[in-house]
């Protein structure tokens, strides 16, 4: 199958795709061993939390968005591994139950080098249309043979 | 123990902490889940990849980073969650057998409200002195009630 490559990929460009549940106990296996802290813990210190309740790992929300990235999309694309991300923001928690959906629009491209591309995109994931999670991927992406 | 509230932090402060092996077992269990890009799930695709080898998903170094910022110096302050990360960047990869350590230092501090201040530290994940991940926090602490 032919896959997107730098000189395809345009500015404006958007897709939206996803539609996975977040569990209870992915919250709570994730964060013991990433980020134990109390309000993505223990049910009880959560509620007593200015968040009212248990939530997810903001980093948490980063790898299910990566993991809704890879495997709706990165096939398609001749996309090589990331430099980084920008202006990553957490505006409001992701919660037992709530289902993601993910969001990305293509910002802005230059040339890297001979081999490779830089694609900026901005990626939000969404619970019921409201943003959980906003960031500016920079993704380098293979140019065509010339 | 009296934790370090907004009013106690200075700019300039640093930290250096942590000493945590990264598995192989460990890098493809979390690309499995969330980040199943070939370099970082199989072994053979990866050898013949850009990195020459299994490297870790850049955001299982942002968790494995998190938790050593959580477990080492989070119960130390009146840390309340943060608003988002800022320049994200993964330099150079994480492999199998890697020993992280995490430098912060705080670059900014300003009031947020009446209850909170934000606190912007500059978080550096090292491999044998060279840095592997580089990322601006932006942490909301309470402030001491007046």
């Amino acid at each position: 199958m032919a896959r997107e490559h730098f000189e395809d990929v345009e500015v404006g460009e958007t897709r939206t795709f996803g539609e996975r549940e977040v569990t209870r106990e992915e919250i709570l296996e994730f964060a013991e061993r990433y980020d134990p802290q109390p309000f993505h813990t223990d049910e009880t210190a959560a509620a007593d939390s200015l968040f009212g309740g248990l939530i997810a790992s903001g980093w948490h929300t980063a790898a299910m968005t990566m993991e809704l990235l890879v495997t709706n999309v990165f096939t398609d694309l001749a996309a090589t591994g990331a430099l980084g991300v920008d202006e990553l923001r957490w505006p409001s928690p992701v919660r037992p139950g709530d289902t993601l959906t993910v969001h990305t629009e293509v910002i802005d491209t230059e040339p890297w080098n001979e081999e490779l591309g830089l694609v900026r995109s901005r990626t939000t994931t969404l619970v019921d249309g409201d943003e959980v999670m906003s960031m500016v991927g920079l993704v380098l992406y293979e140019r065509r043979e010339r």
